[in-house]
């Protein structure tokens, strides 16, 4: 029987199985992400994050000089992502609580490219998200109901709806109908209320995993959509998840960099062949 | 901050949460069986088997002479239930995977008294889930769509609905609307199809958790009905549930044995306070 040392953790409800292989000993297929991230049979997540040393991967040799770790990521239906906000505030405090790095800045290879971090030895976790992209208006449509948006690119696609509607009373279970704008990758769509100065409320509907209780870039676009609305781009804002809340400052580059809360939940060791 | 050992499993993709906690020095409350079972935010989990010695337990001491091992049991909700079939079949794959129990027949205590269970080193796990108690018709309704069902009681409720609308096309986001009985302490509605002689395919609402992917006493409750309409007593009987396959036979008292697959595919230490 094959066992595998698994850590379990999450940021705002947004929930990784990190699998800590220093030495890159383990190649994170496909099929294995599925088996952890498995609510049922496994030990569920919405993604695997493998810890390995960027040295030892040869994906992210080249960012050695760079970074220490790599976060080589697979979301839960087992398919590659360059990044995840939420999942790197996890892998972060996860380096630090195991002694893997000092409490300080980090930088962190990813399949986007290296990513830096901050973070004390206990409490939230910053993660540089990058500078965000405006393009143009599209709508998408729940229930029959149309809602105008604008599309932000965070790296990945998202179309950032601000509305007046009580986005709880929004049915999320299938994904909207987005229509004026082609986005060839799929796209993930925030439904945003604003709640007070600089600070919003979303619900996101995810590509490839449906509504989510969070979603840093989502989040992040949020922030640069409200951002294009005052026309002022700087200070901090609070965008509140179904899952919790994040606080987003753009910073003197224009970047956006996203703090919230990030916990180690267990440990333990995983029997693959039981699940 | 306190760290709890735990292990996890599952019988056809109905999961569990075990605390090994065989001197008693752990009370299993609501809070902590909630913290566990949280998907996002614990381990994740349907409900949460605390294993003890019967003897420590002052729930469990008057079956010490009977069953070595209590079974005590919270839902995911952290409401207390007398028995779970599939846990049951957990619980006991567990002890003899731990070599806390030898395979075989082996008598577990739950706040619903003692239950028998069988099982070899490896391999399904078969559970004496006691006699079924026919009684009245009641209808359930899905989407306007009237049902017609008969009560079974399994120690639980249940309301077996045999129907030649196909049970994958049913909408059980919501529970179903019974009619007919009453059901003081709620229902579990079975849906079925017969697919074969003596083979059925259901789906269940269970009160308080929603569809559900497995329900040992459902299978049960199922057979029980198929059983009345041929007016035959006896042999065994193939249930599958969305999680998998479970195996139903008559035995001579007039009891039925539940089999079905049941493993353990992790274990570790959760963070209490983390979560």
């Amino acid at each position: 029987m094959e066992s595998i040392a698994f850590v379990k953790g999450h940021g705002t409800r947004n929930d990784f199985v990190l699998l800590p292989d220093p030495d890159g000993q383990r190649v994170l297929t496909a099929e294995l992400a599925i088996a952890l991230c498995d609510r049922r049979s496994g030990i569920g997540a919405d993604g695997v994050l493998r810890v390995v040393r960027t040295a030892a991967d040869p994906a992210a040799a080249a960012m050695a000089d760079a970074a220490t770790w790599f976060m080589d990521y697979r979301n839960a239906d087992g398919s590659l992502s360059e990044t995840c906000g939420n999942g790197l505030r996890v892998f972060a405090r996860y380096l630090v609580d195991s002694d893997l790095a000092q409490p300080g800045e980090l930088s962190i290879a990813t399949r986007g490219g290296v990513v830096t971090v901050w973070l004390k030895a206990a409490g939230d976790v910053t993660v540089d998200m990058g500078a965000p992209q405006l393009s143009a208006a599209a709508t998408a449509t729940v229930d029959g109901e149309v809602f105008e948006g604008v599309a932000v690119s965070m790296g990945n696609p998202h179309l950032v709806c601000v509305t007046d509607v009580d986005i709880a009373s929004l049915d999320l279970t299938t994904m909207p109908d987005v229509d004026g704008l082609a986005f060839p990758d799929g796209v993930n769509v925030e439904f945003v209320n604003i709640v007070g100065d600089r600070h919003a409320q979303m619900r996101v509907y995810e590509r490839g995993s449906g509504e989510t209780q969070s979603c840093g870039s989502g989040a992040c676009a949020v922030v640069a959509a409200m951002a294009a609305l005052d026309g002022d781009h700087s200070g901090e804002y609070i965008v509140d998840v179904p899952g919790g809340r994040l606080c987003i400052r753009f910073d003197d580059a224009g970047h956006l960099l996203l703090r919230g809360p990030a916990v180690v939940v267990a440990d333990g060791t995983f029997r693959v062949d039981q699940s």
